[in-house]
């Protein structure tokens, strides 16, 4: 069958859900040659961005892209990611939300995709500051795979 | 952390990847005392319900509770379940879709509430042939349990 993914239905639906509960989401990324993304950030071809509506600018999520605008070390910048590098949504603040499997490296990015590290997850408010905000950084403990 | 589960922006978003790709989203419920339904079509206390657009209406789905409107062998009746009792919401046509951890029978209750079976999956226009609709029964092998 050739429906379309379900995958960007579960990305807004964890975003709103994080919006509603004062939860921060966060966008794990699978860096490639379509993604948009500071490469300054990027570790291990991978990038978490926070994809709060206090931390982007004209945030849209439709079935193929996610774009934004936000700032990055004080500078503005575009971010644009297909849907098929998204390799996962969750909570920052309890992990709960979803791995996806990508095609190429179905299982081995999963868990650095999804285990936030010091300074790799962006937060337009506290960007380098993540190490030492005093909150836990959150195993996604919840994380489903989904195909 | 006292945040709004996730189930119902799980259930909103498979309705709607649903709707948009031409497949039909069923509801598994458990049946309870809060539960309002068609009891005829209530076995091993769960039902199956037909969530469409075309099967319903006045269809809601708030975090609280799904409620519609739909005829049940020709007559209409008012359904209305609470989020608490949704034991799953897949796509009919090929299974995919979300079992919920329920309270009570976390376990037990998943495999018969997300496996259709004859006469138990109710449709506006195909109440009581869903038998013999030709179409195969797919079974929910990409289901995953939520807690």
């Amino acid at each position: 069958m050739s429906e379309q993914s379900a995958k960007p239905y579960l990305v807004r639906a964890i975003c709103e859900w994080c919006a509603d509960n004062g939860l921060t989401p966060y966008l794990a990324v699978r860096v490639n040659a379509q993604t948009r993304v500071p490469t300054a950030y990027v570790k291990n071809g991978e990038i978490v961005l926070n994809v709060s509506a206090s931390a982007t600018r004209r945030l849209t999520i439709d079935n193929e892209w996610i774009q934004f605008s936000a700032r990055f070390n004080g500078a503005s910048q575009e971010v644009a990611v297909p849907m098929s590098a998204v390799a996962g949504i969750f909570a920052k603040e309890t992990g709960y939300g979803f791995a996806f499997a990508l095609a190429g490296d179905p299982v081995a990015s999963l868990a650095a995709a999804t285990a936030p590290r010091d300074g790799e997850a962006l937060d337009d408010s506290k960007l380098g500051r993540n190490g030492d905000d005093g909150k836990p950084k959150a195993r996604p403990s919840h994380l489903q795979v989904i195909k």
